[in-house]
C-alpha cells in the first residue's frame, strides 16, 4: 500500500502539510496578534462559533433563558477560527487553549474565565441550579455521561472527521480506526437509549445537551458529507428517537442559530445580544418563503 | 508515496485489520460474556489498570487517605484490558463505555456508579470536599483545566501514541499531525505553568492529578519509547519542574504502584486492598536490593 515511512529523530514543523487546516494548526500556544475582545451589555460574555462544541452553550444559555432564569441573558460574539480569531490576546487570555468556545462572566466581584464546552455546561447548570441533578445516583450519571462526550468526540471529530473529510488525501487505516470507534460510540449511546428516556435518566441534563450536536449531529447527517450513510447511522434507531426530540425543542433551535456561519442565511444568527434578534432572523426565513 | 484509497460507500467491520489493539477494538458496544465483578469490604471499588487513566484515579484516593479521609478506603482490582475484562456483564455494568477506570461506591442506599477518569475525580472532590476550590474563580479554573485534560488527551493517546508507537505501520500524515498537537497541548501547559504553581493556580488539584499522568509522564519519558526525545520534552521546562514536584509526592507513588502491571516487580501491586499492601511491596524492593 505505501512505502514505510521512518519518522525523524526529532519532530520538526512543516508549515505546508497539514490539509485543509494548515492555517490554523499551530505547535505553539500563546497570542499571535493584540486584540482585545468585545463586551456587551450582558454579564454572560460568549466567545463562539457554530460548530458542534459552540452549540453546546448556546442551547443551554437558551434553555435556562426559557425557565426563566434572567441572569443567563448572554452577548454571543462570533470568532471566525479560518480567520485566527482564537489566536487573538484577549480571546487566549479567556482560553488559553485557542479553541471555541470560551465564556467570560461579568457578573460577580472579580470576572471568571471558563473554557473547555463541558466545563462551561457545568459551570452554568452550577450557577443556575437547572439541568444537572443533584441528588446521587442520577449526578454521577449525568456528570458520566458529560465526561465521555469530552474524551469521546475527539474521535469522531478530530479522527474519524478529520480523515473522513478533510484530511488532504484519503487514507485507509485512520479512517478504518476512527470509523470502528465512532460505531462503537454510537452503539455505547444506542444502548443506553433503549433503556433511558434521556442520557442521564428519565430528565434532560447537560449531558443530552453536550452529546446532541455531535453524535445527533452525526445520524441527522449534518457532519462530514455521507458519513451518516458510511457509518450506518439509521441503525442506530434509539440515538434517531433521541435526536428528533431533542431537535423539536424551540431552545435548541435558536441554540443552533446563534454564532453560526453556514447553511441558510435566514438560520445564521452570527452575534446574539438579545432575545428578540431570533424574531427578526424568523422574519427573514418567513419573507425568503413568502 | 500511497495511493489514493476510495472508502466503501459503507463501511463494515475487518476484523483482521487494527494493529496491536486490533483484539480489543471492537465497532459494538455491550458485553460478550457474563462476568461478575468481585467486590471487597470497603466502600469503594476501583475497577482499573495502572495506566494514566487508571493511575489519576489512584492518585486521587491515596491523596485523600493521606489527608484523613478513611471513607476513601477502597479495593482496587485488575482489569486486565488485554484479555477483554472490560467486556465482562459486570464491568459494562458499571461502565456501559468498557474502559477502564470504573468506580462503585457503595457507602449509600443506593449503589452509585462512576465512569470516565475526569467524572471520578470529581465525584471524589465533591464527595470528600478536597481538591477542588469551591469559591469562584478557582472553581472554574479547576473544572476547566480538567475538561481540558479530558478532551486533550486523546490527541496524545489515541492519536499521536497510537500511530506513533502502536498502528501496524508508520505513516507520516497522522504522527506528523497529531505531534504537531501534543506539542500545541505542551505549550499550553507550559505557558500556564511558567505563570502558574499548579495547573489552576497556587493549589494541587483534581486538574493537576488528571494533567500529570498523561503530559507529565510523556516530559518523563514513560509514555510511547522514545517519544520525549521525538517531541522535544526537555523544552517545556515548567512543565518538567511541575511534574518533578507532583512526582516527589508519596501519595502519587503509591498511586502509580496500583494496578500496575508493567515495570519493575516491586512497583507493581496488581490489587490494592489495604494500605500495608504498600509495605510489603516496599520490603519486596529492599529485599530486591539488599
Amino acid at each position: 500500500m505505501s512505502t514505510e515511512y521512518v519518522p525523524p529523530k526529532v519532530w520538526t514543523w512543516d508549515k505546508e502539510s497539514g490539509g485543509r487546516f494548515a492555517n490554523i494548526n499551530r505547535p505553539i500556544a500563546g497570542p499571535t496578534h493584540e486584540k482585545e475582545l468585545p463586551v456587551g451589555r450582558h454579564p454572560l460574555q460568549l466567545y463562539s462559533l457554530g460548530t458542534p462544541n459552540g452549540v453546546k452553550v448556546t442551547i443551554m444559555l437558551e434553555e435556562l433563558l426559557a425557565l426563566g432564569h434572567k441572569g443567563a441573558e448572554y452577548d454571543a460574539w462570533l470568532i471566525r477560527i479560518g480567520e485566527g480569531d482564537q489566536f487573538g490576546s484577549g480571546f487566549v487570555g479567556v482560553n488559553p487553549n485557542s479553541k471555541i468556545p470560551a465564556l467570560l462572566d461579568r457578573s460577580g466581584p472579580a470576572p471568571v474565565r471558563v473554557f473547555e464546552s463541558g466545563s462551561i455546561l457545568f459551570y452554568l447548570a452550577e450557577k443556575f441550579g437547572a439541568f444537572l441533578p443533584t441528588a446521587q445516583p442520577a449526578r454521577a450519571e449525568a456528570m458520566s455521561w458529560l465526561f465521555w462526550q469530552m474524551g469521546s468526540a475527539p474521535y469522531l471529530g478530530g479522527g474519524f472527521g478529520h480523515f473522513y473529510a478533510y484530511a488532504p488525501s484519503k487514507q485507509e487505516y485512520p479512517i478504518n480506526r476512527f470509523a470502528m470507534e465512532t460505531k462503537r460510540q454510537l452503539d455505547v449511546l444506542n444502548r443506553r437509549l433503549a433503556e433511558s428516556e434521556y442520557i442521564a435518566g428519565p430528565d434532560y441534563t447537560i449531558a443530552d445537551m453536550a452529546i446532541f450536536p455531535w453524535y445527533g449531529g452525526l445520524v441527522k447527517g449534518w457532519l462530514y458529507g455521507d458519513s451518516a450513510t458510511f457509518l450506518s447511522a439509521q441503525d442506530y434507531t434509539h440515538v434517531q428517537r433521541w435526536a428528533d426530540r431533542i431537535l423539536a425543542r424551540p431552545t435548541v433551535q435558536r441554540g443552533r442559530m446563534v454564532n453560526r456561519v453556514s447553511g441558510e442565511p435566514s438560520s445564521q444568527l452570527h452575534e446574539r445580544h438579545d432575545a428578540s434578534d431570533f424574531e427578526t432572523k424568523t422574519q427573514d426565513k418567513l419573507a425568503a418563503k413568502g
